[in-house]
């Protein structure tokens, strides 16, 4: 690291600098057209995200931590005088290829989560999801409702929305390096966050269907709330039935096939799909995505996938590699730093991360099971990632009567409450865990029999 | 392929139909925002490509061919009375998606020459480049003049330019099904499609250069050429030296990182930046990506690269899988079939492409050998594609006083002269490659030992 990450960071101003000179030369002698200030753009980064895991990695935290303080960092060189990186904000072509990467994120989620498996891990992993929603999403809601007055109540309810899911992947790593990942309490705490992620999905359906209502004038009632969760559920059990059945035979009949690529073309192809019908019926296109990747979920294409030498997710990780960290850095260029200058901001800040926190620890509530570590549980389920991203960055292209329903200064908050219940959880864990094991030895509960480690659900930030 | 064809095609008509609907209602139920429009129209791009790139294999022909056709069927749809893929020919998305995909194409093709390799081939190799390059680009030019005479002088030039770069993947796939790689023929053909490639593009850049020099309003005169010629050939020597030290210094470094998916970012950061950079001064991004692809030949990224489970090419594949088809469907979508229909176009087609092989035969002068088949040297260069493809796509691009310079009609005639010079190749080159035999084994020249097969330069076309 030490010689290492000093050249990046000259790299990466150069190439900064070298976009000044871009911006300030829009009719250079280039004759590209418009993929060159994307290529500009994917340069710097690339070259952010990865010096920003470096760093991150180096201590101990997750790499898309660093993508995102960078990509922060990126978007606000602007208030250091420096105003060469504009493109990284306006370009739609890098906002595509960013919406490409989080629709491949959670086709990559769904492709790792197992529906067999999510209706075997029991009550308490259900209780504990649906309790770790609930209330981090009243709690929110409140929050929003007591500090911003001004805004409308569907804002309050997008806001406690984007406290609801719980990124599990830096627990995984934490209790990877413990060597708990066999411990019931672990087990709880895996299944209770892919629970989390379809109920956080569904929530932001609900949602985003009754903005759209609200926006075409029409009032609401309690039925069209109901259609929309109808539509939502029919969507996934749909998508996973019939796309199932479907897909089977496809990817059986594509065995025939000689064409090479058929494959990742194909899988590609039903990700897309079912993200764009998602779209067409009102649904977030990740819905669609993570449906896809719940079909896929290495059963149907095993004659496919024998014959090849890579399986679906070999081929899509360096698909994902390339256009995920895009989705980040921007996510962090969004955050306008300057917002925090405002009264009342950092406060908000405060207060919704504080909010984040105490919620998922009313999770501890739903273990059912004697015996068990409780307080660990919950605090496994406190860091908020991706999906919480992904919901701020709709909810600020969502408009409710002419304005975005996260305004600037509300994203800025739900990026720093990411950030901190992210950075909070190894330490805490590593000391409830601690705790937990002392209180179980003075119960003289016999501890469960060492195993090997088993292998969690893979995410992103694990 | 009697049961998956038909269902392909099944899938890609209903697709085809929700893209009416979708174009019929813009202001549906959605609100992904841009991405949406791009979403359907991959699904589209990727089952055209896989079902006209299975039909095409199973006849003995190149996948692109049928992306290539399949793409002019969904680009003319319109002329059945079918309206619902325009967002193909208009989606802003799709086209930056294509150029990366062009890009990573080149950057293959970069990672699959090797520099010193090119430079031991030989009189032969360089002689049958040149020749083959200089030949048809006067004869193209020629036919372009006298047909074509309300054209300005540069577009003659740049329709020559089209026909110049030989796409030898097709000719090394029949030579390996032949067993005849080894053969001192084959190796000629190997390596002067490899010069040819750096050839075309120092032409490409010098007719751009030219182009846009017209465009100022400045004359041009024999100096200006020439330092085109020199900032080309300079670039690609200066990229080699320097990117080639400088390269090797990053990923020495980038070796000590922890943090993963550094080899596949930094690869591409390097590729993405070289476009960008040939870009700023004056050259095509294609131009860029091919040194990109030179510099990262296997060769300097050694240590991050065994550390690692992939190789570059392996990381780069996928993701080229899923661009590189887009960019050529979309090459056949811009292929506006009701220019045929005007007077002369077909005409031109057929000179065109008689040009494209009456030029390469000349080659055949350029083998200095004695006692070699020197026909089916110049039947092997005959193939054109994705190179002139390329051109043309940027042709089609760029404005000569308000115009482009490859319009629709030549540039549908273009893809024609692709297609037929493709398709010729394979069973031309077997009566010449039969008939060399018999008339070697009369000369009583000894015949080389049978080898093993040697692995030629795969390209996309192989």
């Amino acid at each position: 690291m030490h010689r290492a990450v000093p050249v990046l960071i000259i790299l990466g101003l150069f190439l900064a600098s070298a976009g000044q000179s871009a911006a300030e030369a829009p009719d250079g002698a280039g004759h590209g057209g418009p993929v060159v200030p994307v290529l500009l753009g994917l340069v710097v980064i690339l070259v952010a995200a990865k010096v920003g895991g470096e760093i991150f990695e180096r201590v101990g935290q997750p790499a898309v931590l660093g993508e995102l303080l960078f990509g922060m960092l990126l978007g606000n060189l602007a208030l250091f005088g420096f105003g060469g990186l504009e493109l990284l904000r306006t370009s739609a072509g890098l906002e595509i290829l960013a919406q490409l990467g989080v629709i491949l994120l959670l086709f990559q989620v769904g492709l790792e989560s197992n529906v067999s498996e999510m209706l075997s891990v029991g009550w308490s992993s259900l209780l504990v999801a649906v309790l770790g929603v609930i209330a981090p999403f009243f709690l929110g809601w409140g929050v929003s409702a007591w500090l911003l007055p001004g805004e409308e109540t569907l804002a309050h309810v997008f806001i406690g929305a984007t406290l609801a899911a719980t990124s599990v992947g830096i627990t995984a790593r934490v209790l990877a390096d413990l060597g708990k990942l066999s411990a019931r309490e672990s087990k709880i705490i895996l299944g209770a966050a892919v629970i989390d992620d379809v109920l956080g999905l569904v929530i932001l359906s609900v949602i985003s269907g009754i903005i759209g209502a609200a926006n075409t004038g029409g009032t609401l009632d309690a039925m069209d709330a109901f259609a929309i969760i109808a539509k939502a559920i029919a969507f996934l059990v749909g998508a996973i039935l019939i796309g199932g059945w479907l897909s089977r035979r496809v990817f059986r009949l594509a065995g025939l096939l000689k064409v090479q690529g058929m494959l990742l073309a194909l899988a590609l192809a039903i990700c897309f799909l079912l993200a764009y019908l998602a779209d067409r019926i009102g649904l977030a296109t990740i819905v669609g995505a993570f449906a896809a990747g719940l079909i896929l979920d290495g059963v149907h294409f095993r004659d496919l996938g024998e014959r090849t030498k890579h399986t679906i997710e070999e081929l899509i990780h360096p698909i994902a590699g390339f256009l995920v960290p895009v989705f980040f850095v921007l996510m962090g260029v969004r955050v306008d730093l300057s917002t925090f200058t405002r009264t009342g901001v950092l406060g908000f800040a405060a207060l919704l991360t504080l909010a984040a926190i105490l919620g998922k620890m009313i999770c501890a509530a739903g273990v059912v099971e004697r015996g068990l570590d409780r307080v660990s549980v919950a605090v496994g389920m406190v860091p908020r990632g991706e999906v919480g991203l992904i919901f701020a960055g709709i909810g600020a292209q969502l408009q409710l009567h002419g304005r975005p329903v996260i305004v600037p200064a509300v994203f800025a908050a739900v990026v720093v409450m990411v950030i901190v219940t992210t950075l909070v959880t190894p330490p805490a864990l590593k000391i409830t865990l601690a705790r937990g094991d002392r209180w179980k030895a003075k119960r003289k509960t016999p501890a469960p029999p060492p195993e090997a480690p088993m292998e969690g659900p893979k995410t992103r930030l694990g």
